[in-house]
C-alpha cells in the first residue's frame, strides 16, 4: 500500500486558527446573539486602496482583448513588478538588488513554507520562540526538528545566540507575534553569528510597512554582508490590505550559498528558480498590475494613511488596556499587541475568558510556541470604532482578579 | 554550513520550457526579422470570456468597499466555487463529492508539484512516458526515482500495467504531451490495479474540456471504485483561458488511503487539508469570483465556443500534417497532436529544423522523457489565421528526405 509521509503524524492535531475558528463557532452556537469582535487572526478590514482597484480593473480589462491578453507570465512574476520593488523597496534605502534575485509570489506563507525544501533533511533549524508557526510546521513536515529560541520579558524579545551551531535560523522583524521589532545592532549580531558559522537567516519582513522609528532597519540588506547570508521575505497582505488578494515576494541573493554533501557550495538563488519554475507558476496577472500601483505616488499615499489607521488603532489598544491594568509589548512599529496574561493566566484559559467575558476573540500566544504561553495576541487591523467598543469592553467587564 | 537538498542536483539542467525559450531567443538574436509562431508552450490566447471578465470585475469592485471586501479565504476555496465545480463539473456525470473533497488552489502544476509531500520518501512512483515533467521533477527533487511505462505508437498509447508493484501513478487523460485519451476499459485496468495493489492514482484531467466524443470518460470517479484510490486534478487554465489568471481544484475523496510506516491506514483528505492550510493561502477572491463564472449558462456557451474554435485548429493542424506526408496522433478529443519525426530524427534535431525552415516553434518530445524521442509535439491553442500558417509553412518549407 501507498505509505504516507509520516512527518504529519508529528504535528499537532490542529494549525492554530481552524483550532480559535472551531472555539469561536462553538461559542456562537450557544450565544447566537453576541457581537463578537475579532482581533484574533491578523486579518486586514480596509478596503484595496483606489490605486490598486483602478490598477486591478485595468488588468482584467486586457485580459477581455487579444491584442492585451496574457497566458502564462514568468513564474517568477512579471519585469514591471519586479522593477517596482526593488526600486521602491530597496534601492530608496541604499540597497541594490538585480531582477534575477527578486521572486514574486502568490504569499509569504506560500515561500516561507516552500523554502525549507532547498535545504537537506538534517538541517539544524532554529526559531525565535513565541513564533509564527508555519516556519516550524513545515519543517516538522519534512522531517526536521526545531530549535526553540525563547524571546520573553525577561531577555527584552532579543533572544541570546544559539549555543549550538544551526544552519538555518527564520527571524521575523517586526515580529509576528510580539509586535517587537529588531534594531539594528540586533541584526548586525545575527548577521555576523551567520557568517561566522555559515548559517542562513531566514528573514520575514512582512510587516517592515509598519516601522514609523526611522532608526530601525527595514530590511535585512541593510546590515553589511547580509546578502551572503539572508534571504528575505516580503508582502503586499499587510501593507496593502492583499489578504484575499494574493502577491508577495521573496528575494535571494546572488551570493547566498550552501553546501552539498560532498562540500561543495552552490548557490541558492538557481535552487529556488528551479523550484518555483517547476511547482508554480506564476501570480495572477490583474493581480500583479494591482501590486505594482502600490508603489505608485498617489498608491504610497493611500497605503500611507491605511497604516497610520491601524496604528493608531494599535495605539488606542496600548493605551486601553494599560489602563485595564494589562502589561503590554510591541503594537509601537508593528500591528500586534503581545500581552501578558493577567496572574499569569494559561493562553487557552484567557482566549475563551476574553471570549466569555468579552466577546473579543484574540490569539492564544501558546499557539506560537512553547514561549508564547502566558502571552496573548491582538492585532490592529480593525476597524476604529470596533478597537474602541473592544478596548471599552475589556476595561469594564474583564474580570482581572485584584493582586493579593 | 547550511546543506542543499542534494536531490536538486539530479534534476536536468533546465526545464523543458526555458531551454526551449533560451534556443528561441538566440534564434531569433540571429533572426530578428523571421516571424515566429509559437505552437510550443500548451498556453492559450483567446481572451478570458465575457462572463468571467464580469464577474472578474465585480469581484475587483468587491474588495474596493469595505462592507463587501474580503481578506482571507478558506485557504481551500470558497465554498460558492467548490459548490459550483461539484454540480457542473461531477454531479453532471452522476458523480457526488463532499465540499471537503475539493480542493481550490492556483494551479494544478501546483498540486502535482505539492501532492507528492503527502507520501513517504520510498513511495514507489511510476509515471506514463512522454510524461508532463513536473510528475517527475517533483519526486526527483524529494529524493524518489521513477518507474516509465513507455506509452508510443506501437503499444496504442496505452502502456501495459507495471510489472512491479508501484505505490503512486501519474496518469493524464486527455494526455499531455500526446493528445491520446483513456478510455472507460484503459481506466478500469487501472482503478482495478490500484485497488488490488492498494496503489494511489494521481489523475490529471486538465484537459477534459477538449473531450468530444461521448463514450470517453471526463472524471475517473465515473469508474466504479475510483475514489477508494484515486485523486484527480482539474484546471481552469485551458478550458477558460486561465493560464494567466490562476485557478485549478484537486479532488481528494474521503475514501483514498494510504498507510503510515506502522501500517495504520491514514485518510489523505485531511492531510491534505494540513498540507494546504498550512503552506498555502488560498486564491485570490476576484480570481475565485472570475472561475465561478464559468460555471453559469452564458459562461458555459462562451467556454464551449473557445473549445471549439481550438479544436478546429487541431483539425486543421491534423489535416495538414498528414497532406505534408507527417504522422500524427492525438488532436481529436485533446488540444495536442504528438507527431512522429520524420526519418526518425532526433527531437531536438526536428524542433532546430521546423524553427529553421518554418519559424514554427513546437516542443520537442524528449522533453517529456525517453519515449518521447523521436516525437514532437503542436498545440492547438494559437489564432486560427496563425495556425493556417504555420500548415501552410510546414506543407510548403519544411525539407522532409524523401524516403529511399
Amino acid at each position: 500500500m501507498a505509505q504516507i509521509n509520516d512527518n504529519y503524524l508529528k504535528l499537532k492535531t490542529g494549525y492554530l486558527f481552524p483550532e480559535i475558528a472551531r472555539r469561536v463557532k462553538e461559542f456562537q452556537d450557544k450565544n447566537p446573539k453576541a457581537e463578537l469582535i475579532r482581533l484574533g487572526i491578523g486579518d486586514v478590514v480596509l478596503p484595496l486602496p483606489p490605486s490598486v482597484i483602478k490598477a486591478f480593473h485595468e488588468g482584467v480589462d486586457e485580459m477581455a482583448d487579444s491584442r492585451t491578453f496574457r497566458g502564462y507570465g514568468p513564474e517568477q512574476g512579471y519585469p514591471f513588478l519586479i522593477e517596482a520593488i526593488i526600486k521602491n523597496d530597496f534601492q530608496s534605502r541604499g540597497i541594490n538588488l538585480k531582477p534575477t534575485e527578486v521572486f514574486v509570489s502568490d504569499g509569504s506563507k506560500c515561500d516561507v513554507g516552500n523554502i525549507q525544501e532547498l535545504f537537506g533533511l538534517k538541517t539544524v533549524v532554529a526559531v525565535t520562540d513565541p513564533v509564527y508557526p508555519v516556519y516550524v510546521d513545515t519543517n516538522i513536515m519534512a522531517g526536521r526538528s526545531i530549535i526553540y529560541l525563547p524571546a520573553t520579558v525577561e531577555n527584552n524579545f532579543d533572544p541570546p545566540l544559539p549555543s549550538q551551531k544551526v544552519d538555518l535560523v527564520y527571524l521575523c522583524s517586526p515580529n509576528n507575534p510580539t509586535g517587537t521589532v529588531m534594531n539594528k545592532s540586533a541584526l548586525e549580531k545575527w548577521v555576523d553569528y551567520a557568517r561566522k558559522n555559515e548559517s542562513i537567516i531566514l528573514f520575514d519582513a512582512a510587516y517592515e510597512a509598519f516601522i514609523s522609528d526611522a532608526s530601525l532597519p527595514h530590511s535585512i540588506y541593510e546590515i553589511e554582508g547580509a546578502k551572503e547570508v539572508a534571504i528575505e521575505l516580503r508582502s503586499f497582505s499587510k501593507t496593502a490590505g492583499f489578504t484575499g488578494t494574493r502577491c508577495a515576494y521573496t528575494v535571494v541573493p546572488e551570493e547566498v550559498m550552501a553546501k552539498d554533501s560532498s562540500g561543495k557550495k552552490h548557490p541558492l538563488n538557481p535552487l529556488w528558480l528551479r523550484r518555483q519554475t517547476t511547482k508554480f507558476n506564476g501570480v495572477s496577472y490583474p493581480v500583479q498590475k494591482a501590486a505594482a500601483a502600490c508603489y505608485t505616488m498617489e498608491g504610497k499615499k493611500e497605503i500611507k494613511k491605511q497604516i497610520d489607521y491601524t496604528m493608531n488603532n494599535a495605539r488606542l489598544i496600548l493605551e486601553g488596556l494599560a489602563k485595564a491594568g494589562l502589561q503590554t509589548n510591541g503594537g509601537i512599529n508593528a500591528p500586534y499587541i503581545w500581552l501578558k496574561t493577567p496572574q499569569k493566566m494559561d493562553s487557552w484559559n484567557f482566549f475563551d475568558k476574553l471570549l466569555g467575558e468579552c466577546h473579543v476573540v484574540g490569539t492564544p500566544g501558546s499557539g506560537f510556541g512553547p514561549s508564547g504561553e502566558g502571552y496573548f495576541r491582538l492585532n490592529a487591523f480593525g476597524f476604529v470604532e470596533k478597537i474602541k467598543e473592544a478596548v471599552h469592553r475589556i476595561q469594564t467587564q474583564l474580570q482581572i482578579e485584584e493582586k493579593l
